[in-house]
């Protein structure tokens, strides 16, 4: 039987059936001998990130990382002012902003995102996420994280289960927080990467990050991975959007248990409510598949009893 | 303190300073409220597999699955008899596979190592190396293993190291043995590796291997992935050969305890005899920095008491 927690099990979700569909499947796996039983340390759950561990909106959490690297390194790129794109983004010129075109973004992204070591790039984005704060709620943004999910990822490993991110986010990027706000460590972080180059810096070895697409850890890519760096199928995957449908449908293959979880963002008060037509964090496939496939979609507004953890 | 074993520690190792240095490390970095100290779960130790971990002679033991795979593969593509690099590979002409091209290799390790799904391919690799035996030994090639190391790894996670294999060799190759043989769990295989493709094959979800390069798990691809897999850097790294030498470098740069070591095949009686001068498992370049910057050169002569399992 799955080891009971001294308090409730999983405290701030309602108790619904998403709750108890959650819990059976982990005594599920957890029943020795029977066909469902899984050792524990083979217990795989893997979670996107952006939208199903912490929100996505006004856009992703990363973005905004990028937009205040641009701000302070355009100290030191006086022309940047006069220069699109990064005229758009210093200025928030929204109309300018909204006819930027993928090359501007991959442009951006690896003048903040390459050139220095991967140590010091945990070191900057490390300490942006000890001051940005989110715009609306004026609280960090690793606060901006679900606390049932939070929940959730200690429930797992305290079952045995081994929990991996696998984000469209960069990977250093997630590693620079993931231990300390999720309590999963860099190896268990899979996301986008850039190439890194090994390379002797001032007589000694680092590793460059160096601006050459690695890998998009994002709809096929997510599959992908998981196979690459984990080499085995997962028990259990949680996304909220249709870059998530070729994880849960990877999931789904395993022909044993198996749990494929949707978190539908239908909360506009506590968070936010899109589905179908928003642009970032569509859910629109992966909503009609998961009906039809009977797979567990998470009502954020009925199953989410908090959403953060700073909520009353 | 190290956690001690009932038995004697390291029992197939002998009383040498290598021996000493090991146990020293490890104690190092077990020793609470010290600057050497780090917490279990957090000490990262990886290791090479093709002369590290295994023997490598008289060549590496993938390509003897790939010779095996390509005559299994004969009967259905009778033209191989007569077409190079086939035909050399079907007839044994040893004139005939020295000049093999590094295109003629890619294109048998194309066709006898891709088109099928992940999981068809480990059970290929697996039945394999249920039967196939080392022609000098008349051994499953899975019980040419190092007995030293299979302690070693043994001893590092008893001690709260996780074991990883950074390999050159193909990642899903590895994985097919490296849980049963050497207790390494897949999401601890870091290997080269060609594409997957996520597809739909008979009504289900599976990974295709194809046939295009993903990443070359040597020299400089390895400290390269070991940053993407595991995302920190390891206390203590073990290579035999030049391709393992930036992996040593990169353990080196750890501004705390770290163990860097090199297995020298110096036994022609019990395993092989080869360092400067070998085509497989050239020890050259690294040989020359160990001996200049102080690092661990395991001698398999002196060193080890028993070489394989099955040695009296």
């Amino acid at each position: 039987m799955a080891k009971e927690n001294h308090g409730v099990i999983l405290p701030s979700w309602s108790d619904t059936t998403t709750k108890k569909t959650i819990i059976n499947f982990v005594n599920r796996v957890n029943t020795e001998n029977t066909s469902d039983y899984v050792p524990p340390g083979e217990r795989i759950a893997v979670f996107d990130n952006d939208g199903t561990l912490w929100s996505e909106k006004p856009f992703y959490f990363q973005a905004f990382f990028l937009i205040d690297r641009l701000k302070a390194m355009a100290v030191d790129h006086p022309q940047w002012h006069d220069t699109q794109p990064y005229k758009a983004i210093l200025e928030g010129d929204k109309q300018a902003i909204s006819r930027l075109t993928e090359k501007d973004i991959i442009q951006m992204l690896a003048v903040t995102h390459t050139g220095m070591t991967v140590e010091q790039f945990q070191l900057i984005a490390g300490s942006w996420l000890k001051t940005a704060k989110h715009p609306r709620f004026n609280r960090l943004f690793t606060e901006c994280v679900f606390q049932p999910m939070l929940e959730l990822l200690d429930y797992l490993r305290d079952n045995g289960f081994k929990t991996y991110i696998v984000s469209g986010g960069g990977v250093e990027f997630v590693r620079a927080f993931a231990q300390e706000v999720y309590g999963i460590p860099p190896e268990q972080v899979i996301g986008s990467s850039v190439k890194t180059k090994f390379a002797l810096r001032d007589g000694k070895f680092v590793l460059v990050k160096v601006p050459e697409l690695g890998s998009v850890d994002d709809k096929e890519g997510k599959p992908v991975n998981i196979n690459l760096h984990i080499g085995r199928k997962p028990l259990l995957a949680f996304g909220n959007s249709d870059g998530d449908l070729a994880m849960l449908q990877y999931t789904s293959t395993r022909d044993k248990a198996n749990l494929m979880l949707l978190l539908h963002h239908d909360d506009g008060e506590r968070e936010w409510a899109y589905d179908r037509e928003s642009k970032i964090g569509r859910l629109d496939k992966a909503w009609d598949e998961a009906r039809q496939k009977g797979w567990t979609i998470v009502s954020m507004q009925k199953d989410f009893q908090r959403v953060y953890p700073f909520d009353p």
